[in-house]
């Protein structure tokens, strides 16, 4: 899909939700488990639900792989029941050497027919470069993480250039790629990091995980962060894929999308025109 | 595994010697391609040709996930088969928030009886903690690795503290975790490395990628890197899995582990004696 492509479907459904897929078998509800593939019922039902108020959809895999050889059959008939018309994200974390890079590339982008894959950017720039090379495909490299431990490493201070790490990955990995083929992970619990990224990367889509369960303001992150093409796609995993648990979870998560639809449109009114 | 448990091995076979199952569907011997799981008798094969001279197996994720399930299902055969003597590690440089890695954590140590997984730094400490908290089990974190790009971010100086980024990974990650639960992927491209590194942790395990078709000396390795517990795993793919292309893929893959394992004896007896 390309960025005006996304940035069409975001204005006609006046959202820019993506849903995570993040399906612990654990807790969907008890009477799915019946089902002859609980996981894939679970998503399809909330595929239904929440597709009038989403553009993107974003599978952890570390979900489907708990689940070994069957997990990942899960995944790919979720992905074959997603319509085309949505943005669809591996959320991967992908990143190692080239040659290994673009063995990841084909079973995101040839394979199972994903839009863009998440990517690390601590081996540089051959791990992430292999991604970049699929027309109309994303990689989508971490920037400012939405966890405690983003703290870590990511706000280091470099030597002598006044930068923190992640806006060194920022702008290390701008000269490699484009507005069109890349996006950055920015975390809605450093909604003000934004300002500042902004100012380095006016023109990128960002996916900003952390509002919802991890506490992030999407006011905020609409102030700071939104650009003339929408820039954002926010996501939200459990708010809205565990909104219930009963036989109506699919309603409910449904009904979860909608809330986060009509506040997103709102913002889409203020910050567009 | 137990650390002691690995030296004991290292010490029986006279090597520590890792063999990288990078298995690619193209570059497998043509005949193997009529088997029912072609991937699987492959690696079945190699396992059989090169365990008299190798004491860990590290499969490339990213090589089965390029599959889709029908990959993942022979690793999943391929890790029945390899017997519990030897070291498992799971090359796949994993990084995410603490729920998720809870989640890959289960997947590689619970679903798939792994010793070790590779994983990333960036996102810090809750990314690499779920790892450390199953006893007799490994989380092999990226240090300095062997590829071009590893210099974008890695080497960069850190403020004030003469400190390169590696190290800094290095100094913190030890405060999570101890020579029994961790190691550090150090490529031997850059063995200089290793003086400075032995510094920090003199006795952690080291997981030593790059020697062979990338260009790293062993011998360069063994000299800085080796500790009195030998302290390293030094991993070849490439060079002994495609040592042969025909029908005797697998004795020249056997020959190619031997000639590995005899320059490690060497070693093993230059040092620890």
């Amino acid at each position: 899909m390309t960025r005006q492509q996304l940035f069409d479907k975001i204005k006609q459904k006046e959202s820019f939700l993506c849903v995570g897929l993040d399906t612990d078998i654990d807790k969907i509800p008890k009477h799915l488990l019946k089902a002859e593939d609980p996981i894939f019922e679970f998503n399809k039902q909330i595929i239904d639900a929440t597709l009038p108020y989403a553009v993107a959809y974003k599978p952890n895999l570390a979900f489907y792989e708990a689940l070994g050889s069957k997990g990942l059959a899960s995944l790919e008939k979720t992905m074959e029941y997603l319509p085309d018309e949505v943005f669809t994200i591996a959320d991967a974390k992908r990143g190692d050497i080239g040659n290994t890079s673009n063995m990841y590339a084909k079973a995101f982008f040839e394979n199972m027919n994903f839009d863009a894959v998440t990517v690390a950017p601590y081996m540089g720039m051959d791990s992430v470069t292999p991604y970049l090379e699929y027309p109309r495909k994303w990689a989508v490299l971490l920037a400012a993480t939405s966890n405690e431990g983003s703290f870590d490493f990511q706000e280091l201070m470099m030597d002598g250039t006044g930068e923190k790490l992640y806006e060194r990955v920022i702008a290390k990995s701008a000269e490699w790629s484009n507005p069109n083929n890349m996006m950055y992970v920015v975390g809605a619990t450093r909604a003000e990091t934004l300002i500042g990224i902004r100012r380095m990367i006016p023109e990128h889509f960002l996916l900003i995980p952390g509002v919802g369960a991890q506490g992030g303001s999407l006011e905020k992150v609409c102030a700071y962060g939104m650009n003339k093409q929408c820039g954002l796609l926010v996501n939200s995993s459990r708010g809205i894929i565990y909104a219930g648990d009963g036989e109506d979870f699919a309603e409910k998560a449904g009904k979860a999308a909608q809330n986060v639809q009509v506040t997103m449109a709102a913002q889409l009114l203020r910050h567009l025109h």
